[in-house]
């Protein structure tokens, strides 16, 4: 694993980028896209790694009272990103190529946690995966893989 | 395949649910949530399959000008909902278990159009794909294939 | 689409290496792996696309008499890595980064074809589906996106 | 989780079937299918998981002397399968759904370690990922994730 994870007690490398930084990077550059920090809270962040939070809102319900799917693959790929730019540095143009999701439980009408790894850092490709939990549960509500293509001279 | 392909010039099988009658019900039943009809226009269904468009909106940009990958995943996980429902009917809780996402070109600034169609119609899983492109261009943007869950007894 | 379909009756154009020079050169140059010829049999071969049959063999029975799943994606890779062969010629270096396959109906003891065509083909990345039948058969056994890194300078 | 990881030095519960008892049932079952133990060893199983070792054979080689993509994809299907069966018991007729894959890392030639972990067990769907490494690396050289459907009944 290239990313060392925040609840498993390993020393963690420092990120290319600090959170501070990124906040501001995100919040000057992306104003109104979905990468845009909107809604999301940028918790902690390590070298390939980090832990994103999504305030709970009624808007994001369908009906059954569970939180829509879309709004955890957005999550889960902002959450990736910022995992990506916390080990190559600020490469905004770096873009998605795949993910895969497997939505695993209802969600609580909660916070949404999404924790970030790296398992992959190469130089065309980095590859990782997400973790979604309600805040405060252990149980995963979603699982993600995701591939990230490196613009070249990055 | 399940479902005939709007462009294939086949003949395709009438849908469980107008379009009419989808549309209608969508709007009184997710008033709020991803799956609502919000901006996504229905523009044609058959049974296993549909054809969504997504007007262009500058919000949905990201820097460099191309539209969010999230954007797209949301449409897709619509239009797929739409392609189950019109093949099994009115089971508003079917919900995906997994959505896979290949990125394969960057989108232009224009109405985006997602069409699905059922690979299988099983009585407890329904697995389909979605292509997505440009208005008016024939080259793909984005693949997905998904999967619903059914509830039993629907 | 970058490739055409075999059956869709629209004339395809050549690939950049003919069947013929494909078997030769896949039998001198992978006289063991996974990726020689073994038993597949390379059917046709167009730009961006290919069929290639797996001969029913008992052997890739498991209980319940249905043909075992690792046997479904070895030849959906092999069949994706003609199809990328097909468009940017003798590469045989060229790997796989990402498959993933949704198995569809239970397949019958017969002969199993898979079909693979592109859908994208980029300077390093190309990305395609393959559907896998039985032979003589309409409805999808499997449904398979996979995508292969392409070596730069190639 | 539901599965314990077998490095992480938690108490795991004990599984449904033991490591001996379903080394027993698999050898007299699939005589002959890839889901037959054929030449994997499965060395540790816990409730909800597994290790699988595949002893190095040249045969499994490709050109550029790395093992080939499917010859891991058939063992992270077998190792998922082990993981299933230890979570619910002898129920041999489980048959994956859905398999992804990413290939992080050219393998060595050497054996191959793949640890299986349920993310969600529940009546009808059974979710995991499976992590492939080198023998003795901690690298991961491939990471797949995979959906069982259970049988009704089971």
């Amino acid at each position: 694993m290239v990313g060392g994870r925040s609840d498993d007690g390993k020393k963690m490398a420092a990120p290319k980028l600090s959170r501070k930084k990124l906040v501001e990077l995100l919040r000057s550059e992306f104003p109104e896209a979905s990468h845009a920090l909107g809604r999301y809270r940028i918790e902690k962040v390590w070298h390939g790694g980090c832990r994103v939070r999504l305030p709970f809102h009624e808007r994001t319900l369908r009906p059954g009272g569970t939180i829509a799917g879309p709004v955890m693959m957005g999550l889960a790929d902002f959450t990736m990103y910022v995992a990506v730019l916390s080990a190559i540095g600020w490469v905004p143009l770096a873009v998605t190529t795949n993910l895969a999701i497997n939505f695993l439980k209802k969600p609580a009408p909660r916070d949404l946690i999404a924790e970030a790894r790296l398992l992959k850092l190469g130089k065309r490709l980095a590859v990782g995966e997400v973790a979604i939990r309600s805040d405060g549960q252990s149980d995963l509500l979603a699982h993600v893989t995701a591939t990230y293509s490196i613009p070249a001279g990055s």
